[in-house]
């Protein structure tokens, strides 16, 4: 097996990785809270209003003063239980939505099939690793920790926005230009894009769900790859003739 | 003025200072919000009811889930208020408390008396300086920015524990050894013992206010100042004679 040549002009040197729905399933459990809440809040709403509608609007007026993560959602959760109930929805429901929260941060981490084996790959191909997650400090570290994955990663990136400069100081404090750098993750808005616009590289692994705030328009000129096991096939078909 | 000098053996020359009550105003809006909370609750419940020991009860239990931060706070409030009212305290209720958080997340920052100067100073004199704080990245990255002083520091390090390995692991991200490395802070527990620990200098400069979880039993044998207008005076004491 040839290992990767950072000398190589133009070569892949570092590979970053998204976290949630790239390395492990998050999304999917979103979801599940999501019906439990709108399971909860139907009983006391006509059949005809919108409840994931009104909780999408809590969630996006909400989005710059929480951020992303499990606690901004549950209280989003909880203001859009009692706005749209007119605020008839019971002290029982806003406990469970409160719990349901509690189950979404103690659950153990998932990871997506294939991503153990192509990680050991990877790294075996010489491939330096950095992740790149939004989301809360404190849950990305416990969910990096308890995935196992910790040492193949040479440093973990939690910021609060994936933007052009973002993507620069990254790969900046990993010591390389941008076209040695490349980006690997489920949104396009936030894995692609910014990072083909500061002039890296990046490839789609899209997962099965996403989250309505994370769809983007594109061309659809963007590298897109079916399963994370065709991530090395991939990156060595970059390396050219 | 003479400048620090970073040869000299011993001498210090990164100072990371920590946040929140160190560089700006922050527990006294937490106690502020607790008050309201005890105000809320005490509607429902028995005058003999320790209504801030079951809110403590109910973060202490949390925080390993939630970690620091307002977002984790307003949900163990709603958590604790339903609990010690046995599920009888109102929506009306609820939605204030979610209120109290949303504005405590809003509230600007507020520097304290001194941090200005002293950081203008300290940059002067040719000490490197990086903010180590704990808390929820969304929140602190915009309290850091909104507080103007962004281009004072090195960097920002926005940590999930402050223990002996965390503040080895800034000094060396700074790229100093722990004798030329000193932190400012106002809990014993969290800026001092554990910096002490690992070989560094540390400075304590108590806020009017501690939080309950940041308690520490300790000698007394810490270098305490009564105000952060004496930290340079204090660092050029250390370089001796």
């Amino acid at each position: 097996m040839l290992l990767n040549d950072p000398s190589e002009p133009g070569g892949i040197e570092v590979v970053a990785l998204d976290a949630d729905d790239t390395l492990w399933h998050s999304e999917v459990f979103f979801e599940r809270t999501q019906r439990r809440f709108t399971e909860l809040v139907r009983r006391y709403v006509d059949h005809d209003v919108d409840v994931d509608r009104a909780l999408f609007e809590v969630e996006h007026r909400n989005l710059g003063r929480y951020g992303y993560g499990i606690k901004g959602f549950t209280l989003s959760m909880l203001e859009a239980a009692i706005e749209v109930t007119g605020g008839a929805i019971g002290t029982v429901e806003i406990e469970q939505l409160l719990a349901a929260g509690r189950t979404m941060l103690d659950h153990p981490v998932d990871l997506i099939d294939g991503v153990d084996d192509v990680m050991t790959e990877l790294a075996e191909r010489g491939y330096r690793l950095v992740v790149v997650t939004k989301g809360d400090l404190h849950h990305q570290q416990h969910k990096i920790f308890a995935s196992g994955l910790t040492d193949r990663f040479e440093r973990i990136e939690i910021v609060s926005e994936k933007d052009p400069d973002t993507y620069r100081k990254v790969a900046a404090s990993m010591g390389v230009a941008p076209p040695s750098f490349c980006m690997v993750g489920n949104s396009v808005r936030s894995d692609v894009l910014p990072v083909l616009e500061m002039g890296g590289h990046a490839v789609h692994v899209p997962y099965h769900v996403t989250w309505a705030h994370e769809h983007a328009q594109h061309n659809g000129d963007v590298p897109t790859l079916a399963s994370i096991r065709e991530l090395p096939g991939w990156l060595e078909s970059r390396r050219g003739p």
